[in-house]
């Protein structure tokens, strides 16, 4: 018999930043965060875990590449966490389970979306990982105990672990018990969120966010009042926002909060930047964008990198499409997967907008355009979706080209 | 007998950054500030006032262009306050003195650096039209009291009123009684401090720092907390630093104020951005510089726009110059005042550089360089440098080039 699990993980992307660690090793972070978790249906992380007695030793690889799992690595953190509430909640309580705490494990994990994209993988990767272990396993535990794994991987993984709109609680517990994820809303409660990302060409690369937050941590002047003062009044409000489906509140918060975030950032020694002149391109759209139309209409965030994403009401999106367009003319062709344009996709600005607020930049400076929406969390796929061969290595699938 | 003086006001350029007013009529900070007086040699705002019985009204030319004064303005007001400073100070004492406050005033500025160098000209600027009215009226008023009332013409002219090291302190008086400058140093005591500004390419018209800083007031959480905590410390230490002729400290503080004041204005409801890519790239080679060095060897400090202006003891400007001569290259001579390079100046990177911190950017991303020091404060001129003729209309002096 097979001892075999395959799942899929969605990205997040935050509208609250996480941005400091409290504890570096358990990844406990300075403030709570929230974020709206991405439809799988356009970006995915899949993994196939598989447990064996003939398997030497726990072995992980990534789009087909193999990666060492160091001893006190993040990932072998996750492996030893999951494999240890396998044997408590699961063999030590029933004598006739298969020992899979005992074998080591094959795991081969796929990203349908290019490392160049400049997306964060980790997010969903750990995510992944953590739920196709835990499918694996057949761990009677909650998204939310997953999550407590998961945040040890990658600090924003433990959204993953939810669809809709989810918080990372910051908790106050040493050990991190009370750090994880929630679920504020479902992806049903306020479905009509789309998101247009934005990926923006960088010739550099930045700094790493790992050592860029405790950076900020050790020497902004400005970080701790954000964490005591802003962060949490911005939760509260976001939170409700979101109950009561209010784009306005929850985009004037996103906006501003994304903002502060690469606001620290500049409050740190040496300065971290994120954001480039693209990206402040972007911001000039679409404030003028919500300028002209005097009200809300979309909100743009940033994480630790020049990617710019554009949450807005479903009903905006083609306008949002034929505004981004026409400022940063695209090479590669849009996938439509909402079926907008029907292949006729031309850049324009709404009335009243003033078109002095940027340049047209040159074609490439945006050089993708990613649209999708909110969505639901991680998903157990047949076996027909799994990553490994009858060896246990990793099969054509993790070979196929980014199907963005 | 003509009364006419002309006298020249310097430009200085802030450590600790002013952004933010408690009082927009009276221009009364939120926060106290200091800056580096620059040496009239290089860069300076010069004035001619005269007062006549056959003048008319009262009028402004700058660059020989003339510019009207409004009722309510804030040139009106700095003219209204030195005539009645006049009348009380030596007419109502000596009723021999002429009535020089009856008259009008025919005002001739004339700045000896491009308006498209971006450099802030209304420091010098009111700096130098109230220096040549108190010469012009030959007010018993100490450089203090001038202070006040240029404070209202723009706020920082105020600290060009001395030479030096030059702080201006908040006050808490609502009638801006205790807002002014006060000199922390002579620039005899600490002589040996150089500036390079770095004039950056910005096809982009920015904010205006008289709106901007307001919005930042208004909608940014973040500066209380600076107004209010960072910076009463750093104005303390960096005064102790100038006084102890400590570069290290005066550095780390200089450049991490002008990052904050950057962080602030992001923080701000549209955010505000004064730094584009080029900027970033000056951080990146001077970080780098300091990191190589082993010590931070200079200091780098931006306004409400692109450029650069960096601080750095005397014996290293060498270096920088050729550091940032091979990251951005020139188009214009480099006029060389210090005569440091006898006309070869090439680019070169001193020894354990990383080149990789940023690209070798497009020549005249970097579209001038100024190389000066720190200077005096405001100089009373001869009749030779006067800059109205016998009709009291601005003369051929005000149409000089550009002496940079």
């Amino acid at each position: 018999m097979v001892h075999q699990a395959t799942t899929s993980a969605p990205v997040n992307i935050a509208c609250i930043k996480y941005w400091g660690k409290r504890d570096t090793k358990l990844i406990l972070p300075t403030n709570s965060s929230l974020s709206v978790t991405l439809d799988q249906d356009h970006l995915r992380s899949t993994t196939t875990s598989r447990a064996d007695p003939e398997f030497t030793k726990d072995r992980l690889w990534l789009n087909g590449n193999e990666e060492e799992i160091k001893p006190g690595s993040r990932t072998h953190t996750c492996i030893a966490e999951l494999k240890a509430l396998r044997k408590t909640t699961v063999e030590d309580k029933n004598s006739s389970a298969p020992k899979l705490s005992t074998y080591h494990v094959h795991i081969s994990s796929y990203n349908n979306f290019p490392t160049a994209a400049g997306l964060a993988s980790s997010a969903s990767g750990f995510a992944a990982l953590v739920s196709s272990l835990a499918a694996l396993y057949e761990l009677p535990v909650s998204p939310k105990d997953l999550s407590i794994i998961a945040r040890q991987g990658s600090g924003s993984a433990c959204r993953s672990l939810f669809g809709g709109y989810v918080a990372w609680e910051e908790g106050s517990a040493s050990d991190g018990s009370d750090s994880y994820a929630v679920q504020v809303a479902t992806e049903s409660h306020w479905p009509g969120i789309h998101a247009l990302i934005c990926v923006v060409n960088d010739a550099k690369k930045g700094t790493s966010s790992t050592s860029g937050m405790q950076r900020t941590v050790e020497t902004s002047a400005l970080l701790q009042h954000r964490i005591k003062e802003v962060v949490p009044k911005r939760m509260a409000d976001i939170s409700k926002a979101i109950q009561e489906k209010d784009f306005d509140t929850f985009a004037r918060i996103t906006m501003a909060d994304s903002n502060q975030f690469h606001a620290v950032a500049l409050d740190t020694t040496p300065p971290i930047f994120y954001m480039n002149d693209v990206s402040r391109g972007v911001i000039a759209v679409i404030e003028e964008y919500n300028r002209a139309a005097g009200k809300i209409k979309a909100a743009y965030t940033f994480d630790a990198g020049p990617n710019a994403v554009i949450y807005a009401p479903e009903e905006n999106l083609k306008e949002i499409i034929q505004l981004i367009v026409k400022f940063f003319p695209q090479q590669a062709e849009f996938k439509d997967p909402f079926a907008l344009f029907g292949g006729k996709l031309e850049g324009r600005v709404p009335e009243g907008f003033n078109e002095n607020v940027t340049k047209v930049w040159e074609a490439g400076s945006v050089k993708g355009l990613i649209h999708t929406k909110v969505g639901g969390g991680p998903r157990v796929l047949g076996k027909e979706e799994a990553l490994l061969d009858g060896n246990g290595l990793p099969n054509e699938r993790v070979k196929r080209k980014w199907d963005l």
